[in-house]
């Protein structure tokens, strides 16, 4: 339940300590995943950058966190019931495991269009999908109909104080894992789509790393979150697809996770798709992780340089890494990254003999 | 120099304290790399098994750690000289940006039949690349030639004392970690070629967890270093090409390297390219890390079957990660590996209303 926040009369859908219950609830369920750096990307930024690689989490994404803090907290009488999700793959794999790990059954409402590799990897855990069509069917209102035929528990996708503070416990991982080092992160750049992770992790900042500014990542075209900080009221994308930024094609942000957004999060960047898929490459080629391009939009937004970190301390999470075989090819096959210049190693030119 | 154990007469190249201080140049020029969990990996080998990705480190693989030690120990006077290295590609990479990072020139003998990855890397560090033939020409030879007209020093590949400290700091790493989690290890599995890494490990697992059972994994058809284990003494490959595993070519055990492993490893398993394409595989789609097929050799002995490991606490190094996309095309190509039987969520089936 909401509590009040000390600061502000509106109460907020959670609080730190939600964040904190959370990440007892995921203790030695979910990976703590490792905080990258690599001298290259370094390098590129100028500036010392950090990757939550959550693409290592269980699923390939960040969402088991939130899916299994909330499958946590459904009252123990109406969880056998099971419970229904709708997501175009990650949110569904996420909630599928999750549930599979709860010994509860699982009905997920698909995208006809969501990556094949999500959905086999949402049917591998048991679930049962069901498809619809992106633009025309609201899938939010089939989940709500199955949900009430089932008697199942529905887990959304963002908009949820057990999803937000699953989400926020990546935030408290790389406020752990900087105290532990004795560093104080500038920023920390988040992929956001409804908000559910930059809810949580701009929470937790707020509380532990106060200086650190806060910030979405999101593709071109669908930066209704940067828009709405902006304008200070929810705004809405003009479509919900378009993009290969599959996982990041939300209508607008959430009603739960916007008021703490906007207390606690500055208008973040916008990137278009090419730089998406040169950040795939980058973190294939560069950073040996398997990155989706949703996943990587916050990486995409410091390689493209639309946002200037130089000096800075940068986090950039990069929230998944379910990526096609054919669209990590597409990455592949685009111009290689330029590379910083090498210090060279002078005039030595030698034939063997 | 070599110091007497207290266990053997015969003295070996390097003791625990070597690594130590190993671990105390690379500090903060290596990447501290991560032990990577999985559920599946674990429900696929019914053990729980540890992945030290070795593929996070600069350059991609482990051999960064061992140039950098090496390159730290030459003495002042030689050291503006360069270096002078010979290698199929992760050690070219290794030497090259360790010599960039100390300020001093590089020249590296590269097979032609080197990954493009791995050649277009070390040249990008700055570094000489002289090409020769991988079976014909005697590479070692040419590469003293050059070091003489050169006055430069050799970073030998495995079989010097500095490269195999170096190396042997991935093993302290494992130590620290699993300790810190009050977790002894049954079995540290080590892709091995020249006994580099092996007799590094080997040589701390010793020291720091005894119990543990050190193994080499080896390509198929140059599992030389389990054959002359078993043999008792140094055996030959029949040959120096042929296998996927380009990193893991060498003729023979070494002659520093050889001793240690004999002491503290037992024989190990070989593992043929099919399955080391697998784990390329394997480690993309399930562990979201890019792994190369001779840096995958360890990780494929699990899938494959080809130990049984049921119940014990595994560690696999996972020791590089610079794959060429077309060989990991080539591998998600293949058959989808199987899966664990998922727990299903039951008998529902729901259409939407």
């Amino acid at each position: 339940m909401p509590v009040p926040s000390a600061a502000d009369a509106a109460p907020f859908a959670i609080e730190l300590s939600d964040v904190e219950a959370a990440a007892r609830r995921l203790a030695g369920v979910a990976v703590r995943t490792p905080l990258i750096t690599s001298a290259i990307l370094d390098e590129r930024c100028g500036a010392r950058v950090f990757v939550k690689a959550e693409c290592l989490q269980r699923t390939g994404s960040f969402k088991f966190r939130g899916a299994t803090n909330a499958i946590a907290r459904i009252a123990e009488g109406a969880r056998a019931r099971g419970v229904v999700a709708s997501s175009s793959g990650n949110h569904a794999q996420g909630v599928a495991e999750a549930a599979r790990l709860a010994s509860i059954p699982a009905t997920i409402v698909m995208p006809d269009d969501a990556p094949a590799i999500k959905r086999a990897r949402t049917e591998r855990s048991g679930a049962t999908v069901v498809a619809c069509d992106r633009e025309r069917d609201d899938r939010e209102a089939i989940a709500e109909a199955l949900a009430e035929r089932l008697g199942a528990t529905i887990v959304p996708p963002y908009d949820d104080p057990g999803v937000m503070a699953g989400q926020g416990t990546v935030g408290l991982e790389i406020a752990d894992e900087l105290d532990g080092l004795g560093i104080v992160a500038d920023r920390v750049l988040v992929p956001t789509s409804g908000g559910g992770l930059l809810s949580g992790v701009a929470t937790v900042m707020a509380g532990r790393m106060p200086s650190a500014i806060c910030q979405p990542a999101e593709p071109e075209g669908f930066d209704d979150m940067s828009r709405s900080l902006a304008a200070g009221e929810r705004l809405d994308n003009a479509s919900r697809s378009g993009s290969i930024a599959d996982a990041l094609l939300s209508r607008r942000p959430g009603t739960l996770t916007f008021p703490i957004i906007a207390r606690h999060a500055r208008p973040g960047v916008a990137v278009p798709d090419e730089w998406l898929l040169r950040a795939v490459a980058f973190a294939f080629t560069e950073l040996k992780l398997s990155a989706e391009p949703g996943g990587a939009v916050a990486l995409a937004a410091l390689l493209s340089g639309r946002l200037d970190v130089a000096g800075e301390t940068v986090v950039v999470v990069l929230s998944g890494g379910n990526v096609d075989p054919g669209i990590l090819a597409q990455a592949l096959a685009m111009d290689a990254p330029t590379y910083p210049q090498s210090m060279g190693s002078g005039g030595i030119s030698v034939a063997p003999s």
